[in-house]
């Protein structure tokens, strides 16, 4: 599997920015590197692309055993090749970034991770390579993604309440949305569906619990349109 | 710059899709290749990366060496990494694309290309590698761009007609547009001026030329909007 080349190669990693939602932060998956460089540091899920697999595959591949987690929905974000991103010499990698629902979420880190957890977006610790410039541009890419489709499907519980969906919208966002504003445009969108059932154990006034109707968020996920918040 | 690191090695190369619109048609450009694999096959711009440069710099200067285009806005489209695509071994590709004027380009291939050349984008020869697919994955992320920001600025001539205009979203989007709706929806944007001047040695009924306003214009882009045709 290898032919001549004049150029040294350079190495290729995958990694995955993985992030999800309890009802009042967004998260992301972190590992603790066990190996150097930055051993002992936070970092992404990732690792090296092997010989026989694609990308994706091995961005699976690393998710699973870094973490235990399986069968995630993938999308590519972005390929990062500076040169001198890694200590080590030149590696160029492949970032994935995917949208989880925590209670989905059994973390059972392996192999070349000391410790898988979930961490707060805005307050993150120091991370290894340049991870940190990796989860800017995904965080971006979610955030161009809340205005033209509609958004929560993937990170919300089956029934949520809408305080929590406005708190995705505005921790993806990064700032406060007036509530009744954002109440009547959601309810326009037509993807809510009143489930008749309110939230138990609520003092007093408890929140209407709501689900997505599958179908007209798919359509409008497919055919797009502008959220002006 | 190389570290021990169990695996082998993949090749990382670039590759460019460059877009041009000649006021009828959506042009691909294209060199044909010196060396196996595929000799004499047309390809994408585009080679090996070297150690010390990011994916962006090899994507410029493959694409200055094979074709003699400089200074090119590009843009990261998507990495391909099927440990097939390449039938001398492991070669995983970062592929970028841009939109360019025409008028602009003067075409001086060297180095590993024998000939550079633009190709009708719905009237592809043969093409080496998997290069079919990364242009049908180009396309894609063109038509998905035409839906939420103006287009246009970037492929047609300083000065234009509406007819221009409305051939290149044909082109793009793959199907007729209702004329005057088009011509309705596009100067409601507000992001064309009325030059005053027509086209010369037109025999009846001149056409209007046109140019954009260059800062309601990316405004618009930056803003986003919902172009429905």
């Amino acid at each position: 599997m290898s032919f001549t080349y004049k150029y040294p190669r350079p190495a290729v990693t995958v990694d995955c920015v993985v992030f999800g939602f309890d009802g009042a932060a967004l998260k992301l998956l972190l590992v603790r590197r066990k190996n150097p460089p930055f051993a002992g540091a936070w970092a992404l899920p990732g690792g090296f692309v092997h010989q026989d697999e694609s990308l994706e595959a091995a961005a699976l591949r690393e998710l699973s055993e870094e973490t235990g987690l399986h069968k995630v929905f993938l999308e590519q974000l972005y390929s990062f090749g500076d040169p001198h991103r890694d200590p080590r010499g030149r590696v160029i990698t492949v970032a994935y970034y995917a949208l989880i629902k925590l209670s989905q979420m059994k973390l059972a880190p392996s192999t070349d991770a000391e410790e898988a957890g979930w961490f707060e977006a805005g307050a993150l610790p120091e991370l290894a390579f340049d991870h940190d410039v990796i989860i800017s541009i995904a965080l971006e890419r979610l955030r161009g993604k809340v205005v033209y489709q509609p958004l929560g499907f993937e990170l919300l519980a089956h029934e949520f309440t809408l305080t929590q969906l406005q708190k995705l919208y505005e921790v993806i966002l990064g700032r406060e949305l007036d509530k009744r504003n954002f109440r009547k445009k959601m309810l326009q969108m037509g993807i809510l569906v009143d489930t008749g059932k309110y939230v138990t154990g609520a003092q007093h006034r408890a929140p209407q619990l709501f689900r997505f109707d599958e179908r007209r968020y798919r359509e409008l996920k497919k055919q797009g349109f502008v959220f002006e918040l």
